[in-house]
């Protein structure tokens, strides 16, 4: 982060104009899987600009993609909105026509709640798949929302926790910057924890070539800005710190059918618009990739299970896409993983996931090595294909630590990707395996 | 199975003129990890047919690929052998120079121990990864192999126990059939247990064209039989074998450096020769193909940690590729595996992995339901991405067996693909998480 983008405290109330706030409506009372933290009780946020902003999206390329996502996709294109509607305990998936009347029946209602103009509203679900939205309990939690509006800490705090699932934290971050001379201001908040691996596009479409490996949670995240910006700009900007950030994390390898990021900029700030080619613009961008690479991170070391946070960097690929192919077999492997949870330096399993990786690999140039976060001191255990004379309590001990970076150089040429990770433990089968007791875990 | 193909009782030893021998040479000792089983003893096998025989064989397309590997392909070639030497404990992997040196120096010294001509040899290893094999042992247990060799349940036994590594059970099987009046045997013996979704072709390099979901056991298959059979002929057979079986399995998704099927066909039936377009050649196709399937479906049983065995069948896929990208992308996702050990019928995990696999869906399409194994009888969870009226208890009964079918429709087209999958259990986390107080757990 550049020394002039800060980080402070709160979340998205931080930038001017923005309001939240979280209710309980019973939606996760109604619709409680294992998967979600009976412990919690709001299960409904709004987040609310004072004033009509500018809007950029990105959401899942899954095929099997929830009414929530396919409503914003729609809406996010005419690039503005004033107001997010987020439930948790119901993911509105797999629920065909009635779904979709019910995700729009969503956005309307907060509309006529808020009293705003048609095309204000996003909406963002997250919980059970496949049980139809209860709309009693949505219609009023929206109107108790609308009436509890604020931009205090603990509004935000109350939206977050509205947003949980089998999230055991709250992710919430603020930065703030100069721009011209006026303070700019970015907040953000998210959820995780399960069927993590986002592969996100800004209409949901996927590429016309599929990475090697395909594209790979539920995750929602919601982030807010007073920024001025055009809105082509700012969905460049979004595409861009969502592939470095969000798209480049995974829990269990597995892509949710409802992940979504959202940004309203609602240029309260005063600066002076921010373009294409402005050069204030690569100070947002990277304000922007700021929040969006914490609040990912933030999302793997929540991870449902998670006991350690692994950065896997693969560099000297032949193409990004190969970078990318190998970064990802070695971050999914589920003997890697729980080698990782074992604190086990074991480079054998590392090779050999390279190696059937669609990557192109040459066996004999494959270096391995270990390093503390964000530190050029690496402990290579493998040089060119071959045990190096690190030993075996040296290799042990990097890779002790709850966090650590494992570096991986294909020395074929100078393509190069990165992947949070997490391992896989007992616990997140334990979790995972669901609880037959209770019809509710059908979906999800 | 065809009626006129019997299982018998027997192994490798079962058709004419195979001996085998099993013996303990210290190389467990010696490179014991975890992932073997300490409780074996015999870590060194020969398979000796008294005359030179027919050979084929199918190779890891891991481009991380271990020596004896990168030596069996060269011989394979040539298209006859006598022997296969096989060690446990040791997979001569990333072992570099030495290791190629060392896998050649198995097979000539097989040869001289067993006083057959060079080319006569074929080799097999798995265990750990990256330490050079100890040949003084290899080399002492070859002696002791090449004098016990005989052709009894006993010797079957020593030689499939001196394979096995983390695997809990023998893997064994026989089947006998009639060609034009001949009685022809096949017997098999095979390994795996983790590191299990092999992808084999006949040279270990990776077709034109990567399937979706890139290919996909430290698996050794070893097959003899007394057949009559031109060596393309039988590579052909090999090839169609090893796609319906051993290439359809998967424990936790990782690809092996090791993974090798061989077989040798001796002639000592008698049979008329089998040639491309002999009426016989069905005959044995369908016998070589039971052999493999029961061989793949032993080890997905006796898979890492794991409790229940599931076929994932999907139909009506637009290409045989997308069918399988689908079939993998479920059988492989750690959610679904988890559900499948809670016993939990979570379809809305398993139409998100479908969503997110690489093969083209249309939600409102997608049927989903179970049976018992081989069993038309389906109870349908999801009809066109909509739940069915089938109960929760209903469900849950269907996915209480140790093994059942999950069956896919995409209903676009008429391709498919079938996956023999595992579940996800804490014992398999346990079991890899590695104990990081043994420094043989490196590798492998």
């Amino acid at each position: 982060m550049k020394k002039r983008i800060k980080e402070i405290p709160g979340s998205i109330v931080a930038p001017k104009g923005f309001s939240a706030s979280g209710v309980f409506c019973e939606i996760k009372k109604l619709g409680t899987g294992k998967g979600s933290n009976k412990g919690l009780k709001r299960d409904l946020a709004l987040i609310v600009s004072e004033t009509p902003a500018t809007v950029a999206g990105m959401f899942t390329t899954n095929q099997v993609c929830a009414a929530p996502v396919k409503v914003c996709v729609e809406r996010v294109k005419k690039g503005t909105a004033q107001v997010v509607v987020v439930n948790s305990g119901n993911a509105n998936a797999c629920t065909g026509r009635q779904g979709m009347a019910d995700a729009r029946e969503m956005v309307s209602f907060t509309e006529r709640a808020l009293n705003l103009p048609t095309g204000s509203a996003l909406v963002g679900s997250t919980g059970r798949i496949g049980v139809p939205m209860p709309m009693d309990n949505v219609c009023a939690g929206i109107i108790e929302a609308a009436t509890l509006l604020g931009s205090t800490a603990e509004h935000a705090a109350n939206a977050v926790e509205a947003i949980m699932t089998s999230d055991t934290k709250p992710k919430q971050i603020a930065v703030e910057f100069k721009l011209g001379g006026k303070t700019v201001r970015i907040g953000g908040m998210c959820k995780g924890a399960g069927m993590i691996q986002p592969g996100m596009s800004p209409t949901g479409a996927r590429p016309a070539t599929l990475p090697h490996g395909g594209l790979h949670a539920t995750m929602l995240g919601f982030i807010t800005t007073d920024a001025v910006i055009d809105a082509k700009v700012l969905q460049a900007a979004l595409n861009e710190a969502v592939a470095h950030s969000f798209n480049r994390i995974t829990v269990d390898g597995d892509m949710s059918t409802n992940d979504t990021v959202l940004v309203l900029a609602n240029g309260l700030a005063g600066n002076e618009k921010l373009k294409t080619k402005n050069s204030k613009l690569k100070t947002f961008q990277s304000a922007l990739h700021h929040v969006c690479l914490e609040l990912a991170k933030k999302i793997v070391r929540d991870g449902e299970g998670v006991h350690r946070v692994v950065t896997v960097r693969v560099n000297g690929a032949k193409t990004v896409q190969d970078a990318d192919a190998a970064a990802r077999a070695v971050a999914n492997s589920a003997l890697i993983k729980t080698s990782w949870h074992g604190g086990d330096p074991n480079w054998g399993r590392i090779i050999d996931a390279i190696g059937y990786s669609p990557a192109k690999v040459v066996e004999e140039k494959i270096d391995i090595g270990y390093s503390a976060n964000d530190s050029t001191k690496i402990l290579w255990s493998l040089k060119r294909g071959q045990p190096t004379s690190a030993t075996f309590k040296e290799l042990c001990a990097a890779v002790a630590p709850k966090e650590f970076e494992l570096h991986i150089n294909l020395n074929l040429a100078k393509a190069n990707a990165v992947m949070y990770a997490a391992d896989l433990t007992e616990e997140y089968v334990d979790f995972n395996k669901g609880d037959v007791t209770d019809a509710s875990s059908l979906g999800g």
